[in-house]
């Protein structure tokens, strides 16, 4: 009514007349998002003349990729991450954060498999407990200091989490124990870390359900390069949520869910006189500020 | 990993690394759509600086409506519904099918609330079983035809549908027995139709989840005009999938869902020497053959 154009399809005056639906309570952030959105989905469907029948194929993927999600596993955002979704609201959000000549680390996405209730452990204790037989353990340790000054930063929260060698998160995986390859490390007085873990390994993002039958329907593999998660946290400071990649790694041009960015490859080096450990793994993290 | 742009920032060449990332083995329309869908998403992003809290609370709205659905209730159509997406593709897909100077009856959305599984009845009886004490009842009957010859179809496929005065669909509401306001009418040897039904009213669509969040967000009202449900089908000719609008109805000008386009509005007459019904409506449908 009154929003059809003149060839009687729903054009541009459909779609203004959606977005102008909106009242006058719509905050102007939401009024912006929702705005452009509709604007990029209606645009999105004529410009491929989207059928009924295909709309409800990715009506059905979004419903299943809801009945999947739990507590455990975050498939609505898979979904996202497999078309570089993520990746590219994770870079939108650290340049804005990072406007400066003296930047700190770069960050990386999340990712599904995250958990807020890991335990806090010694630095220079282990997070590797069900070690697999063809898993290579590795010391990771580091220093945080502030972009800025360079001073180090006590009593910072180095949150890390890994895949085991056959692909699976402690949460996929009943023969690991409860919070296996992850853990919390304060960081002591000089701001620094330690702990030992995987050298990590790639592995097959979850296919069974939309996200991986996104991806078939792409014809692209589900391969992740071999990274470590890492949360960075302190007061007064930008969290850094990133990952960090083992510059060996297969599938660093690749990556299934495009997190691999310039500066977050790292470099294992062998490591002598440790009977715990094959490899060494320094990694030091900047943190900025908070405005 | 070289789908920067130079600034640092994920621009278009990372859009273009996704995009091509899809492999020989995709079909070409699935690489059309998806190259369109991802363009717009990332597009979109930018557009707007989506931050990564922001994606998240759309990934959180997304997982809710499929928590949300059921074999009774498909949240994720009534997301897409309230920003006008079904309609648009509903209008996309029809003007496909009815290129023609004879053009079929117009279509409308589907909606939420068809079932497969509606029984057969008889012409001339009724699909009200529970009338409430403020429904009125209308006897609404009419001729189904081939669009370019006018020739009645008999054994044609009437499937109406229609929520009570309360607003619910009987799948909605324990206190209407199963398929109350449903059924399907075969026409006769001369393509009619007919039963008794509810004169429709105005109704709010569901307000508890994610399209009714969305709703809230954008500042507006949750009702849709007084509508019946069709689907009109017979072999040999494109169903149709149509909503008609009482043309006295509240909400014709602002659809929560954006399914009210010209032509789909109907008159319902006085009905006099039937102490069935008090009101009349005659709807005539007119199919296109399938190509």
């Amino acid at each position: 009514m009154g929003s059809q154009s003149t060839d009687g399809g729903l054009g541009q005056e459909f779609t203004s007349h959606v977005i102008q639906a909106m009242g006058p309570n719509t905050t102007p952030r939401m009024r912006t998002v929702l705005s452009a959105l509709i604007q990029h989905v209606h645009d999105f469907a004529r410009e491929v003349n989207l059928t009924t029948e295909e709309w409800l194929a990715g009506v059905e993927m979004i419903n299943w990729a809801g009945q999947m999600s739990n507590n455990k596993r975050n498939e609505g955002q898979l979904v996202c991450d497999v078309i570089g979704l993520e990746s590219l609201v994770d870079d939108i959000t650290y340049r804005e954060a990072s406007k400066t000549d003296k930047p700190p680390t770069s960050s990386a996405i999340l990712g599904p498999f995250w958990r807020a209730d890991a335990p806090v452990r010694e630095n220079g204790t282990t997070i590797t407990f069900n070690t697999p037989k063809d898993g290579l353990v590795a010391y990771m340790h580091g220093q945080v200091t502030d972009a800025e000054t360079g001073k180090p930063l006590p009593n910072t929260s180095v949150d890390v989490w890994q895949a085991s060698t056959n692909g699976l998160y402690e949460q996929q995986d009943d023969d690991q124990i409860d919070c296996n390859l992850r853990g919390k490390f304060i960081t002591d007085a000089e701001g620094r870390y330690s702990f030992y873990c995987l050298r990590p390994t790639p592995y097959p993002i979850p296919f069974d359900g939309p996200a991986g039958k996104l991806l078939k329907l792409m014809d692209r593999h589900e391969f992740r390069p071999a990274h470590i998660h890492l949360i960075v946290s302190t007061e007064g400071y930008s969290p850094l949520t990133t990952q960090i990649f083992d510059k060996d790694s297969k599938y660093l041009e690749d990556d299934s869910v495009f997190a691999v960015k310039d500066g977050l490859t790292v470099e294992f080096k062998p490591r002598t006189g440790d009977s715990q450990a094959e490899w060494d793994l320094e990694y030091n993290v900047k943190l900025a500020k908070k405005n």
